[in-house]
């Protein structure tokens, strides 16, 4: 009998690989340690837990503890794991009960990442808080809550909240008016989830574009949908400080002097991964700072894996390490690697950094890889091209501008990626450009795909063959 | 100067051609012959000009015949071309003002396909109609129209009519009971046309499916839907004759003793490729009785090409020529014998037999090889798995159960057809499959896209995603 398995961290990856290893090989100790109250939970879920459009916190769980138990799963909730021995395979780990430690044959590192709040003075000031994570959902959906009337049970999952924080938030007036620093994921469908409960939410993004990562075409859609709605948008704007009365957060300066009086600031701008157990062991990161892995997941060090936000993974486009942490990515590395350590060896696959984005009613995707600096230091020669065509036939009453960008390669054609936006069924449209990605398909070859027409659903060149077509012109 | 460039067709694939013909190279005549008063329409559309969601006849042209002017194309509508000498190079063409003959240095056979009505005694009868193309969509909406109040420029597109036969239709009174015939496309797409109009419809389709291209998962989907609406399906129901009475049908007699009272009957059960033209000619037919074309739309004769539903074209799974008539199809073949005739070689491209299918609420998408026998005969040995997963996140509001159906070859692993059905985004989903096809990629390839993940979108594994996994599990 080897010694067990065991994940440090009872997320995405961790349980879906102490899942996947126990299914396999049922007969193999599987232990998963999570620092926290909650285990494999959907972040990408909180800001609609925010908004109210989802329930309940335990809405959001795809797997309980109970059920993790069900499947044989040795889950151990409050408890960190405070170091790796990798030459011993040994695991110390603090619990409610004390230290021990605990020998592994196999070692998933599955820490994830956590929110960065960067170096704005203030930070810390009552009223300021992230999101990341379903602690912080709970206390900012308590804080949007009638103090008179709130209670923890409104939010669900009463056994994992901490009741002294969801109290403190639950006891604050709700605020007027919201600042949202930073206009990346978080901040935009914050944004949306504020404006749902009738705050005056203001943006302010350091960037010329908001979510630099889906380019500049669908950046300008984005802004126009929050501004539609209500939300002021301020871009190239740094927020340099933030001004307090009575301890709680109460006004924002920014470097062009823009100064604006408010009651809360979420900050998100951005997460980096969680790292710090391996900083000590032999373990290697890649150059973002991430965990470096080899198509099986295995770290530098035997029996060592790393999987989900705290790793890096294979950019099919460039074929080098990567760090783009995203859901699906953690789920599949995990469960690969839970076969792995079963004895079936599993690729854990590339990533393509395809992502989707709903900011109000305009469905945002984007694959591949987008920006010019970042392609040219990749080796290629890009291109772009941006057409805006019909999401269904011109006819057929519901369609949409679609607005399509691809960048290509200009000395093979290769598509490199792709970005989208519109409002009729415009992000899952971007799956069409990440499987050409990892086909490695010329634009030539995507403008020859027969995809799919019908007027109510797509008109007869779909938005994306119609990018194909243009770019294919230019090249 | 060689001589013009004749299209023998003014629909898509003759359009498309002689539009981007012109564009290349503006001096060279192009001359296209159309035997009927409308010019490329799209005929996708007629079944929601029909139900009354498209409002004028008009609004189905992709490009009006003084469009088609301003673009330099010499556009003879009512010209029957009669007959082709590929020897002497020269069109028989009957007009208006009689016949001629004219001379081509390169043809486009672009003369589509037509409705089969089959061997049901009766089909001659007043109240019998089929739909394919903008008259028979006229005469169908003049028909469920009030006679009393009934105009004929209510349906716009009043220089093109057959007023005639619109005027005969107008008068009928609305049917309360109409028998659609056949149960692909046109046949689903009708029974929500003719419901709008609070039409009591019943089909009867003579195979154990409806829409059998789909497979019979998507065709149960279909089925329920249908039913759900208040759509009486007969399935595995086979019409035997057709009854009158005053000349007006009035009855329908299957071979299993069903009969049904009715006052009018759609006949859909299929197209045949419009060939007779080329009957006593060289050029060659292929083994569907459509004719056979290289990579660039070439026919067995030199400088005769042949594009869109009178054409066969090349199944990317396959690699043999195949019939599939579909619009995208023959615009692309079309644009690219366009391209090739003024001067740049172009591929037509391939087909993978996408097609999207909406029945009510329900989308469908099919792409590829979906039938066992059809692929045991293309040399594969078929797998199938058929799955039902989640459209968005299970906690987002609107979640539709969507299923997929793939299917791969045993042997090598490689997908060679998939099906998709679901209320939410579920067809656009079939390009991710339409795609992977294209690439060759295998279902273990497919399992590892990194397609996109947002709760309002997309779960963390995407329903095709969720179909490769399972299927992956077989092989």
């Amino acid at each position: 009998m080897p010694d067990p398995f065991v994940a440090i961290g009872g997320d995405a990856a961790g349980l879906s690989a102490a899942s996947k290893c126990k299914r396999e090989d049922p007969d193999r100790d599987v232990i998963v340690f999570e620092r926290g109250n909650w285990v494999s939970y959907a972040h990408c879920g909180t800001p609609y837990f925010v908004k109210g459009e989802v329930e309940h916190l335990t809405d959001l769980l795809s797997l309980s503890p109970d059920e993790a138990e069900e499947r044989g799963i040795d889950l151990r909730r409050r408890h960190e794991v405070t170091a790796i021995d990798t030459g011993e395979q040994v695991v110390s780990v603090e619990g409610p009960d004390g230290r021990f430690d605990q020998p592994y044959g196999d070692l998933l590192i599955g820490t994830g990442a956590h929110a960065i709040t960067g170096p704005i003075p203030g930070t810390d000031l009552e009223g300021v808080f992230s999101l990341h994570g379903l602690p912080d959902a709970a206390a900012i959906r308590a804080m949007l809550a009638d103090p008179d009337s709130f209670t923890a049970a409104d939010l669900g999952g009463d056994p994992y909240l901490d009741e002294e924080r969801v109290a403190r938030f639950g006891d604050m007036a709700p605020p007027e008016t919201v600042a949202i620093v930073g206009g990346g994921y978080v901040g935009v469908e914050m944004a949306e989830a504020f404006d749902a409960h009738d705050v005056d939410v203001r943006v302010f993004q350091r960037d010329v574009d908001l979510i630099p990562a889906f380019g500049d075409a669908v950046a300008d859609e984005v802004a126009d949908a929050l501004r539609e709605n209500g939300v002021e948008v301020h871009l190239d704007t740094v927020v340099e400080a933030l001004e307090s009365e009575d301890g709680r957060v109460s006004g924002l300066t920014c470097r062009d002097g823009t100064t604006l009086d408010l009651d809360a600031v979420l900050v998100g701008i951005g997460i980096a991964p969680n790292v710090e157990l391996v900083e000590n062991t032999p373990i290697e990161l890649g150059d973002s700072g991430a965990i470096r892995i080899d198509d099986y997941g295995r770290t530098s060090v035997e029996n060592v894996y790393a999987a989900g936000d705290c790793a890096e993974m294979e950019h099919v486009v460039t074929g080098e390490s990567d760090w783009v942490p995203l859901g699906l990515t953690a789920n599949r590395a995990g469960r690969a690697i839970g076969a792995t350590v079963a004895g079936d060896p599993t690729d854990v696959g590339g990533i393509a950094g395809t992502a989707m984005l709903k900011a109000f009613e305009m469905e945002c995707g984007r694959s591949g890889i987008v920006d010019h600096e970042r392609a040219r230091e990749a080796g290629f020669d890009p291109i772009s091209k941006t057409i805006t065509a019909g999401s269904r036939s011109g006819y057929y009453p519901g369609a949409k501008e679609t607005v399509v960008t691809l960048t290509a390669d200009r000395e093979t054609g290769r598509l490199i990626g792709g970005t989208i936006a519109g409002e009729d069924r415009a992000a899952v449209r971007i799956d069409t450009v990440a499987t050409a990605l990892e086909a490695d398909l010329t634009v030539d070859e995507v403008e020859r795909l027969d995809l799919g027409y019908a007027p109510p659903f797509s008109p007869v060149w779909d938005p994306v063959l119609v990018g194909a077509k243009v770019l294919a012109g230019e090249l």
